[in-house]
């Protein structure tokens, strides 16, 4: 996983019927040498723009959904402790 | 998935013949630091150059499509809506 | 996999439910070009921060884990012995 | 996928035993900032050193052979048309 | 795949229980942009420190060992033979 902040909302009207209903962001790694990469992550556990969240990615970030049938290839599965300061 | 813009088509006479039907467009990653890396997606909503898309990869990508039995590794999920102005 | 050192806990109370009871951990991974980059890792063989670790990442991962249905994509699958000296 | 240039052969008699017949070539990403960055991929469409093509890689690239069981990651799954000039 | 060369043994006492047996070392990716980037590989074809080799990732590299249970997401597939000179 990487952790990441969220730093922005993604809309996307148009889009496979199989995503209705799931929320976009934008992710922002922080910390190492992938410090700045962006990734859009989909979020079912309510996290807000400012959070700093685990991002798990790939087939294993299909395991957050209902289905292992939705295109996500990035989801948010925790967010990390406001007082968790880490190096 | 990653933000990218789509900007050229590909064409490829000879390929696998299960890739038959689907479009195949050149996309670059805007934002971050991985901006200006270019991948090739296959498009199946009617995606045009120019438009700016959520690009999923791996065996997520092959959940757009119909068979899990196609050798694609990276397709349009999304388009990102015109008036969405992300940082 | 890569070789990575344990340099700091990841705490986040807010996470999917089938998380609970996962050790995260942040890692930094050491030698060549990757030197410097970071991963959240779960741990379930009880290595503790400094430990020098094998990483496995992606759907190899989960392989670790009791369940295929575990969000994560990363996890320390051994600890490598403290007079392992590697270029 | 990437668009990459075949550019040789690789040769490697002692190899896993579900490999023989695959012919591997070494590939070059092409454009992007990926440019210049190689990979090893089989291709089973008679390209040759010099074409340009379309790889796939990940557990997409085993949707091109004939068994899931054969351990490539990266395959030609079409060559780009000599007059398709892509940016 | 990648081509890389074997530059050491890792050795790991503390691993997973499926791990037992493997043998894990240390490779180097040679060439292209990602010339110097280090990977641990298991080997199961006898490979040796100084052999250039085919390094599969992913799931594809579970398809050289004789289980889909093991932890494992980066094994050599090939022995790059010794006169083949490559670009």
């Amino acid at each position: 996983m990487v952790a990441a902040r969220l730093i922005d909302n993604i809309w996307a009207t148009r889009k496979a019927e199989s995503l209705n209903g799931y929320k976009f962001m934008l992710a922002e790694i922080i910390g190492g040498t992938r410090e700045g990469e962006r990734l859009i992550v989909a979020d079912i556990i309510s996290a807000g723009i400012g959070d700093r969240v685990i991002v798990s990615t790939g087939s294993s970030a299909r395991r957050m959904l209902g289905s292992d049938d939705i295109p996500i290839d990035a989801v948010v599965i925790g967010i990390i402790d406001e007082d968790c300061q880490f190096i």
